[in-house]
């Protein structure tokens, strides 16, 4: 995430989205920024938007003043299933009968830890937290810990959360913080070349997640032979290579993106998907770096706690024995097919961009995401959530009539973007 | 905490803890460690406490083994009115049907940032994540933003999460990541002015728990005027006070441990007990600090689930109104004079240190903690889960009975430590 890019707007409290912004109001008396964090409006299109929810199911959400949207944003990714998912909520709701925090972990964590390891196909060993960041600030601690080295090389504009070393925010920070945080442009490989030889025998890790997808800008996948590449040069230099995983895992293969793009990684860090919208993260490491993870301290009140861990294993197996992840490619494979179809029958040039399930479109010359914006604004009046400046997100519980209705809507809003001017 | 004394010796299958053993040996092929964290078996006396749970209700939980324990320990904090406790978990089950994870916010965060607000007396506003540590590594950042400089000042020993600039662990580190941490001892106020006076002008804040509370050690209330020197040196240096509230909130004051001891942070930082088990973190700031806070990125996929909220509200109206935080205190109070009689009685010199609801109990010249475990796996074997290096919790789903029962087994305890050689 970049910071918004405006500020959010009041608006006139008799509009579609009155009563979100009645508690936006509300919320900006007690709350800095009102809402902050990924959902911010001012990081859409304030006032033309929903700032609140009040319930969703499978993939569909209600906003607090009552609007249906078909969900193309699946809470910014943890809905993989659909929300309330009933396999999964009774797997939560039978942990729940008997508890959820106690002194201790449960059989849980260890069925959890066995299933991951199981799937991930190099794994050795798992560990679980709450955010995406308890586990990719902990595995870079753990790569410097095994190394006995410093340097963290990273993806310039990726996204591994919002600590000190990697945060795309500015506040708060001092540069010890980053002093040891070297970036190096996606799919660069002559780049992280170079980077690692200026820093030879200093490099612990080489972070990235399995593709590209920044907030304002197109997703994009690794260019043939970049991750057997960036492989072949953490091995020679003995750095870490490190998959942040937690925006696309589970969504692309269900042991791993590293297993969907055909690499071979040291540390992989999940979250989002991993518990269908109950709080968990895990990371998951190669056999060897055992030691060097058990002596880096890792804890948390709740990361033991057992509901999301019995959600997490029946969304894995759920998503595995209803190919859900096929059925997102497939869903996802008509989304993008009809969106170009109906920008080319408006003359419209696009992009469509990332993995089928987790899309995104843009439109080609938008200065300022003008076009974007009208696009996106126009589908959410239809009753379709997709967010003009960060990738969608499909889940299993759409459908193909799901798909059909958005790309019809698509197509009006098509219109309205090319009578704007184009 | 402080790394494992000992490491975890695997125990005969057949005893007491058999299944914990089992799941043990499982977990330590697939864990790092096995047990990880806080309630890693090594910060016990291994293979005489259970390594896994199974459930809980109210104030008692039980192991994988089937055995029963009055729960001193309260998952480390979170269960303050009880495990499962019938209201929070109806109000979170309410919230379960209509969704959890969503796109936006929903109107609980607003209800729970005014609740907040409304309690802690100083605050103006309030932030939520899902970690205790999610909250303090962001104060620590708004202190920074807000003031422009880096130092923060810190008490030895203090516990505030696993993050790399004041984890206990040693693992991953590297000297940047404390390069402006500095450390005092607690309660030592002439400390503090001097090491304030070292960095004139460059500290940011000064952050401790409200009163002391270190693993390995007795806890200490604040001495007479330490936090009202304190916070006077800080508005002196115009640095801020950030409380961790995260082990004691809730359970000394419903507005904030500062009003229980009177004194007036500018940032609070609770989480534990707000949601009674459920994962939820938040922080409170001062009204001035409200632009600074909205600058210093904060995210998390989970971090505004609703459900986690809805029980937060529900904690704090059922601890409010059956003056929970009261009844904790009585019998927290009743535990400690028994156990004082108790000691007495056999003879045996003790520290009952911590506040009555967070109690904990310590034996006179214990070179070792010998006569402290042999306490404490005595009473685990009589069915009282006791941690003999780490402060206990008490909950409101306690009794007076639970708390006569376990003075009852203490009895018999003191009598082993005293024949086993005083």
């Amino acid at each position: 995430m970049t910071p918004p890019p405006t500020a959010p707007t009041p608006a006139p409290a008799a509009g579609p989205y009155a009563e979100s912004l009645r508690l936006f109001a509300r919320a900006s008396r007690v709350i800095p920024g009102g809402i902050y964090g990924h959902t911010s409006p001012a990081l859409t299109v304030p006032g033309e938007f929903p700032y609140f929810a009040a319930r969703a199911e499978g993939g569909r959400y209600w906003d607090a003043d009552g609007r249906e949207f078909l969900d193309f944003m699946c809470g910014y990714g943890p809905i993989v299933l659909g929300h309330r998912h009933p396999e999964v909520e009774a797997a939560a709701d039978k942990q729940r009968r008997d508890g959820d925090c106690f002194n201790h972990p449960t059989e849980a964590m260890v069925l959890l830890a066995e299933r991951l390891v199981a799937l991930t196909g190099f794994a050795g060993w798992a560990v679980f937290g709450k955010n995406g960041s308890d586990m990719t600030t902990w595995a870079v601690q753990v790569a410097r810990e095994f190394t006995g080295r410093k340097k963290i090389l990273r993806v310039r504009g990726g996204y591994h959360g919002a600590h000190a070393w990697c945060t795309p925010g500015h506040g708060g920070l001092i540069p010890e913080d980053r002093a040891h945080i070297h970036p190096f442009a996606w799919n660069d490989l002559d780049g992280l070349r170079a980077l690692v030889g200026r820093h030879r025998g200093q490099v612990a890790a080489v972070i990235a997640s399995p593709y590209h997808h920044p907030t304002f800008g197109d997703s994009s996948l690794p260019a043939l032979g970049f991750w057997a590449g960036a492989e072949e040069i953490c091995r020679r230099e003995r750095a870490l290579l490190i998959v942040d995983d937690v925006r696309a895992g589970f969504r692309l293969h269900l042991g791993g993106s590293h297993q969907f793009f055909g690499f071979t990684p040291d540390l992989v860090c999940f979250s989002k998907a991993l518990g269908n919208g109950h709080a968990i993260s895990a990371t998951v490491g190669r056999a060897e770096l055992k030691v060097a993870a058990s002596r880096v301290f890792l804890t948390g009140s709740f990361w033991q706690g057992a509901v999301a861990m019995r959600a997490a294993l029946t969304t894995l197996d759920v998503l595995e024995r209803d190919d859900g992840i096929g059925r997102m490619r497939r869903l996802g494979e008509r989304f993008a097919a009809g969106l170009r179809a109906g920008a080319e029958r408006h003359r419209l040039q696009v992009s469509c961009s990332g993995p089928p399930a987790i899309p995104f479109m843009s439109f080609a010359d938008d200065a300022g995401w003008r076009r974007q914006r009208r696009f996106c604004v126009e589908m959410a009046r239809c009753g379709f959530f997709l967010h003009p400046h960060h990738n969608w997100f499909l889940c299993a519980a759409h459908t193909e009539a799901d798909i059909d209705r958005a790309l019809a809507a698509a197509d009006g809003a098509f219109a309205l973007v090319k009578a704007d001017g184009g």
